[in-house]
């Protein structure tokens, strides 16, 4: 199945090491590469500005047309998908847990709250990006128990660390939520619809 | 990691053989045994009213508790989910497409226009409904060209008929849609949050 609206087009690659990311192209039914950006956020995000000072919004989109590009100079033919989500809790940047004691600290912290993700989309070409978008969604966790988190935590394992909120929302992260504003696609780390769009008016699948 | 939560607590079944359905559950880590209600869906609009005059929202909610009382009168100790979803365009309710042919009429009569899907979830213990709800969304899809449909279903394969829009949305079904507006869980065909919050009110699974 995969890849049947492609044949004879440009290249498609997705700069992102996420399995999510790669899960959703996959099943849309296209045909990729799937390559790490190699770029390194942090020092990215000090050079465009304060992490703490800069709009959430800004940072996302920035960070998903760096890594569209950085790999886009190495593909020009290509056409190259960067992809990069920033949640913010209270005013603050929150990024990914470093461990599984920072993921139970930072979801006792969301419980009962509402945060947001901006998630962003950046397709290049020929070293430039040509199209972006960012989207944003509110996540309402329900009131969680330490015991709950604990056994949560347990049940999912160390795959929530690739997560910016410590949740894996498409499995039993659903669990923690009693409401959710936005787009499935988007929470999950890309913007699927506008992005098969512009794919289509790019040529780049069939229409 | 399945069943995390409902150690010492009632059993679950899914009145239901929706594989989709199925899947959502076990994503959640709920432990379950699916049963097929076994009961006729037409003879079942017949009896409760014309299927052109029935409101939708309420076709789609009999049907669901309908399906869980049958199944909760053979296992009363039981907590007993069931599930419907009723298509409506244009005023009127469609139905799961027979054959291939079918679907690919469906799908250009639905191609560039709005439809409604209502999604409704009852909970069932001691034979009796204890909780229901419906949910609406809309979703539009793009205007899809005859060679667009073919290529799809062929890459869709017959799967596509066990879906009241002759599309899996969450799979290759997404190349379908312009937009959406709805709970993706319940478009999937189980409005899941409010389900889990009800399991874990009624003691079913762990808060």
């Amino acid at each position: 199945m995969t890849g049947f609206l492609q044949a004879g087009r440009p290249p498609l690659i997705l700069a992102s090491t996420s399995k999510t990311r790669a899960r959703m192209l996959e099943k849309a039914g296209l045909a990729f590469i799937a390559e790490a950006p190699g770029l390194d956020e942090g020092l990215m995000l000090q050079a465009i500005g304060d992490e703490k000072t800069l709009h959430p919004h800004d940072a996302a989109e920035v960070l998903a047309r760096a890594k569209a590009e950085a790999v886009s100079d190495l593909a020009k033919s290509a056409f190259v998908i960067g992809a990069d989500q920033v949640l913010v809790f209270e005013g603050r940047i929150i990024s990914k847990p470093e461990n599984m004691k920072a993921a139970r600290a930072q979801l006792l912290d969301l419980s009962g709250r509402t945060h947001t993700l901006h998630t962003s989309v950046a397709l290049a070409n020929n070293g430039g990006t040509v199209w972006a978008q960012t989207d944003i969604a509110n996540l309402t966790m329900r009131k969680l128990t330490p015991e709950f988190i604990g056994h949560y935590l347990a049940a999912a394992g160390e795959v929530v660390l690739s997560s910016v909120g410590a949740y894996q929302f498409e499995s039993i992260g659903s669990q923690l939520f009693e409401k959710i504003d936005g787009d499935f696609f988007s929470i999950l780390g890309l913007p699927l619809l506008p992005l098969l769009d512009t794919l289509r008016r790019e040529g780049v699948i069939e229409s």
